[in-house]
């Protein structure tokens, strides 16, 4: 059994049953979750939802919609919450029905998932380590180019890809998704990462996509405010997509305690510029530590951090996270990302204390001589 | 605007629109709720939750699937958890596909919803007012022969029943269903109500569908616990059909308070009691007053009530139910379901003084000469 048993970091249940740790005991680095902990209003709105739980959500999350409509500025009708990010994934394939998605390798797995549930082909848009796996755009070009010479006309094709993508933390070029709608294609952004960035409102496309017929920006909440339990996100298209995508939807998809949170954290302003600050502070050092290890480090725009560890080392990815795991500390196995390969790992930004902890147990790992296997 | 834009009941924030009272302050019969509100259990979890919301879901429910197959004494391999018992109807019409799905006429409008979005057509079966809305051996037995008769083959059709059935109340007949699974065909079952039978596990097909190839019966916790707002269903089916159903769901879609909330009131075997208690004095007392009202009572099974208003009368169903909506109480307008006319209305089972400030009002409207119009 491995600890992406389903796919997945963060499952501390599974982590509990390999490593014979209690799961609340965990410093989880395989989650890209905020360290800070849910926003301080979390535990208020917990105090009172006993009086609420007892009533159906609101089956159009007409207040969320409302705050997240002033909050970006765009119109409540281009906007569709989601019971999580991972929702939105779903059904916006689904509405689609592409005959070919094109993702990044790497990337999120859910992007292939959801295309492949609904029957699309899949085709990998390979990302070169030697660009730091940054997507280009000669790279765009030359697959669409491909795609057009076998006969795909713009509509057949979705592009899905992670700003930042998830497990680079690279941020795509909007230059390079702006000449893709004007080839007519449809492009899925997942920004579930976006609050994580500092000049987010320069590089983001949730407002454009808002008013673009082909264009999909999905975010989630769960990240940054911490609140991954209780599942929420959002995305904007244009209000005849979201209309469409809204039909597949499941009523009361979104549970009225997350709604009620989504209110209330869209509001601290306090928690997202400590955030940030924190953020500013940690990514960077983080990277440095790692590199001074002797890993390849690669530098990203996310709460995550993407490293390699030396060539012809004992150490692998999945040897490296069990003999950690078993320290009580937990980190992703990112070989597992189509387009990486067994020396590749992906931890969370998260406390200096956690990263001392962590930076502790690897240096001995990874000077230890006696064999680990 | 109508109370039911959505197409349910309970919407209270449209309520509030329609009739400018607080959301919170309605008498809500719109929605079948137990009136004795979440178990004492609920408190407890969401003082703690603040610790835990940090954490993903379990992607696999594995805890709360364990009590429920101890519960009912089953596999754990034939349960699935679901966000809400909405998710499950959707999925598991997505996964069989079929060409044609039978539904009941009235009946809980998800199932045509469900059908229409994966593309099936739908038929409906007729439910006799005649036969108090019972669905009979032989009204089934003549739909599939004529299906038969139009060259559908077993496996083609899915029947998609409530048991008990909404919005009549009605149990469907054990035998029929096995008759049908006999001649080959495809049922789901959807038991969203059955906790509140007294002989539920005499005719609930749950275990049976543990082990069959072609049932499959839907459950909801949300409605016997009044915990709407948080959305928890499961459903049993054979191993092999669940594995099919879980590969369509999206990863952690049930929350990780619904899973600390289904474990927790599975066990609270007071709370059961106490309800039961309740369902059997106030519903046939409810039954009683509504006919003695002058009103065509159709007597069900479970924690809700159908009735006509009198034929002639100028009061119907929505002007009813917006003279009460205006006096801070709500009803299910039921001429909105397929096979019901305009005097047809649902109400909740609630507690004697919800019941005693209803039947007054309803008194004084279905006395009153003057024009309400």
């Amino acid at each position: 059994m491995m600890l992406e048993r389903f796919g997945h970091g963060g499952d501390l249940l599974t982590a509990q049953e390999l490593f014979g740790i209690g799961a609340g005991k965990f410093i989880d680095f395989s989650a890209n979750m905020n360290p800070q902990g849910p926003p301080a209003c979390v535990s208020r709105i917990l105090r009172d939802y006993a009086g609420t739980i007892g009533q159906y959500p609101d089956p159009a999350s007409r207040s969320l919609i409302k705050k997240l409509a002033a909050h970006h500025g765009v119109s409540e009708l281009s906007i569709l919450a989601g019971n999580g990010a991972a929702e939105l994934i779903d059904l916006t394939v689904r509405t689609l029905q592409p005959k070919v998605t094109v993702v990044a390798a790497p990337s999120f797995v859910e992007y292939r998932d959801a295309a492949l549930k609904c029957g699309s082909a899949v085709r990998e848009l390979a990302l070169a380590p030697e660009a730091g796996f940054r997507l280009t755009m000669q790279g765009a070009q030359t697959l669409l180019a491909t795609l057009r010479g076998e006969g795909l006309e713009a509509g057949d094709t979705l592009w899905f890809l992670g700003s930042p993508n998830n497990p680079t933390g690279q941020l795509v070029d909007p230059a390079i998704i702006r000449k893709l709608l004007i080839e007519g294609e449809q492009v899925v952004v997942d920004e579930a990462f976006m609050d994580f960035v500092p000049d987010a409102a320069a590089i983001s496309l949730l407002e454009e996509a808002a008013a673009h017929d082909r264009l999909f920006v999905i975010r989630s909440l769960t990240k940054f405010y911490a609140i991954p339990g209780i599942r929420l996100g959002y995305m904007t298209a244009s209000p005849e997509s979201i209309g469409r995508i809204r039909a597949l939807q499941v009523p009361w998809s979104v549970n009225s305690l997350a709604q009620q949170i989504g209110q209330a954290v869209l509001a601290d302003e306090e928690y997202r510029k400590d955030s940030m600050n924190w953020i500013a502070e940690e990514r960077p050092w983080l990277e440095n530590q790692l590199q001074a290890l002797g890993l390849d480090v690669y530098p990203g725009a996310a709460n995550y951090v993407l490293f390699a560890l030396p060539r012809g080392h004992q150490l692998n990815a999945k040897l490296l996270q069990q003999q950690l795991g078993h320290r009580g500390i937990l980190i992703r196995d990112a070989s597992l990302f189509n387009g990486l390969d067994d020396r590749f790992c992906r931890i969370a930004v998260r406390l200096r204390k956690d990263h001392l902890a962590l930076l502790k147990e690897m240096k001995a790992l990874l000077e230890r001589k006696e064999n680990l296997i």
